[in-house]
């Protein structure tokens, strides 16, 4: 079954904003095992969209839009559409309600151009949008499929997740069974070397290692007739890739660092408090993305000065003097401190130069100690990563919290 | 002049990378005020591929293709092109040697199907690659042009820059100045709304809004001969968004909110502590990633539990038990602590329910209260957000930033 892609809007056109949903979307529909031969983008324009959607319907058994679902003028997927299938545009009540009730809860009166967003054409498939105003839209018609989705991506990802995707598994019969095992403490050529094999000899599951922000992911995808059988495909596989990567490996779940840690620390009852310099706050709000952390994380200081690293912590004047706030020496004493002032059996540190100003010969830019306090002992590890701020900070934060893994899965 | 950007390459199409040639160049073509109707995306497929050419030319005068230039059999932008121009395959010496010294100084014999690189079709352009194997090539021909690029984006970008922008500025006039106003506080339609009139009759500059997490951004587009008058243009347009939107505007130069507070904090030499609770070090975090802040952001209390709450920012447990921790009293009470143990002019601080556990009917998920205490007053904001527990600490993040701005731009 061919599917294509229409994105609408004039902002991908003029190079506003990278067009990441055709990517998401392609993605999800490889693995659903349904074939993407073509994708269109086309601007703001009733003329231009309608071309698309023929065109595109010329080809393709299913045609999804992104974007073009905003309560201004210039937003007109779905009017095109129910040109397309010549269906008149209704209003659906809940959706009009939903619309309503977010601008009341909001405190704000809503702008009567909004309600264009509960409109939807004549006899098709309203789809829930629990992250924004613009719900989405299935259409049947003549054999063809067209699902109308909004632009934002963080409203995209959940609906598909929640929806599309079961709707169109039930349109395909080979299924695709994946498995992704998640990697962080080295990095993609190593993880590829050590299973070079694997990945050369493997047709069914395939295995494909990508990299991102500090991890590496190996995706094992099976293509079976059920969900049994691609699991009795993938387990061999898995098993060797296990084998050889060992400790590396944090999850086989598709779950993050942060939903591992925050776990284990539960299961284990073991609490933790964060000390941060360079990476600012980053460690304790990755932590929060998990909510079941609350159990176990109980404070995070975020100690940017020299001044507050001493009143907060407890490291000591003398300390920083001696070594410099970038040392290996202030970030075990930033640990220490934070654990004894919170109280818990965990304490996390860092101490860096994120850049882009502040690096020296001797401490350049990307330099950065982590201390953690655990079980009586603290130690620091230092780290020198390249990249810009940004990415030195995500990626310290990465690191701290597999640390604090690696420590507390020894911990029985 | 209308260019069509078509991007070859099955890797796309299964979205396994993100199509960020195709937002470079789009972006690029924009400032030389050439303009993208579409874009198409084909896989390595005969056919496809010139069933993709003859439509681009259909409707376009200049189509750039991105890919298919490598060495191996897939790749085959340029036979494809040669046949639909009809011109036999060439060899360009060139840049036979080129790839040939390549290799050599790489200490490698070069593969055969290398020098496949080097073809080229008769009578057309090469464009010389300094940073890979495959040249581009420029094919004029029945007053249409064809712009063949390699597909990684570290070769089309010095390309582009260095050889392809002239040819094309040569072949337009205008150029496109466009200004960025950046909006907090009102949604995308009651700014449609408030700037209707201009949205609708203004032609040159064009005035396009774009919503993105809990932020609102208007481009003013113009089209002039040259940077000055783009501003002349612009300015009357300017103003009177200015005076309608008010202190909702925080940037017209393209800034992000961080950037923008941290400035005029520094500016007016006022320092910053933050206490946070649903937003888990969010707002740190994100202070922090202007690098400038170190001057006056003090410092950062992740105070999750009550029990932090009582210990480090002197909460009353009396004020937790009567009203709960997500209460306007606890928020004020947050900000006020942190403003007295950090020793700052300003504390700001957040409580809520980010989701998805946690809700009751009247503390549903979703709700926040801002604290701030500036200049001897301390007051907290209620606030309802929609969405999930991502989205619910980024907006949060986003309106307590955007109330200190608020408040700090009145003090003199």
């Amino acid at each position: 079954m061919k599917v294509e892609i229409v994105s609408i809007g004039t902002e991908i056109l003029l190079g506003d904003i990278v067009n990441t949903n055709s990517q998401y979307l392609s993605k999800e529909l490889a693995l659903l095992g349904l074939d993407v031969y073509n994708q269109q983008v086309v601007g703001d324009n009733e003329e231009r969209i309608m071309e698309a959607f023929e065109l595109a319907f010329s080809r393709s058994d299913i045609v999804i839009t992104t974007g073009g679902l905003g309560p201004t003028d210039d937003d007109m997927t779905k009017e095109v559409a129910s040109k397309y299938f010549d269906r008149e545009l209704v209003e659906d009540k809940y959706s009009r309600e939903k619309i309503e009730d977010y601008f009341k809860s909001m405190g704000k009166s809503m702008p009567k151009n909004n309600l264009k967003q509960a409109l939807y054409p004549k006899d098709s498939i309203v789809v829930e949008n629990n992250n924004g105003t613009a719900p989405g839209i299935i259409i049947e018609a003549k054999g063809k499929v067209m699902i109308i989705m909004p632009g934002p991506p963080n409203e995209i990802k959940p609906m598909f997740e929640e929806n599309i995707k079961s709707y169109l598994g039930n349109k395909t019969n080979a299924v695709l069974y994946s498995k992704v095992v998640k990697i962080i403490g080295i990095g993609e050529s190593s993880v590829a070397e050590k299973i070079k094999d694997i990945i050369d000899n493997q047709t069914n599951p395939t295995v494909a290692p990508y990299a991102k922000n500090g991890e590496v992911e190996l995706r094992l995808t099976a293509k079976a007739n059920d969900k049994a059988e691609g699991l009795r495909l993938i387990e061999p596989v898995l098993n060797d890739i296990r084998e050889r990567l060992k400790e590396n490996i944090y999850s086989i779940s598709n779950e993050t660092i942060e939903e591992v840690l925050g776990k284990t620390l539960i299961n284990k009852n073991l609490t933790l408090a964060s000390a941060e310099s360079c990476t600012g706050g980053l460690i304790a709000s990755t932590l929060i993305s998990y909510p079941g952390i609350s159990e176990v994380f109980m404070e995070g200081a975020v100690t940017y000065s020299n001044n507050a690293k001493i009143r907060r912590l407890g490291v000591r004047k003398d300390t920083l003097d001696s070594y410099g706030a970038v040392s290996e020496q202030v970030a075990i004493e930033m640990a220490k401190g934070i654990c004894k002032t919170a109280g818990t059996d965990i304490g996390i540190s860092t101490t860096g130069i994120a850049g882009p100003g502040g690096g020296t010969p001797e401490k350049p830019v990307g330099l950065v100690y982590i201390g953690i306090c655990i079980n009586g002992k603290a130690y620091a590890k230092r780290y020198l990563f390249k990249g810009n701020r940004s990415k030195v900070r995500k990626l310290t934060t990465i690191c701290a919290l597999d640390m604090i893994r690696r420590e507390v899965e020894n911990i029985s």
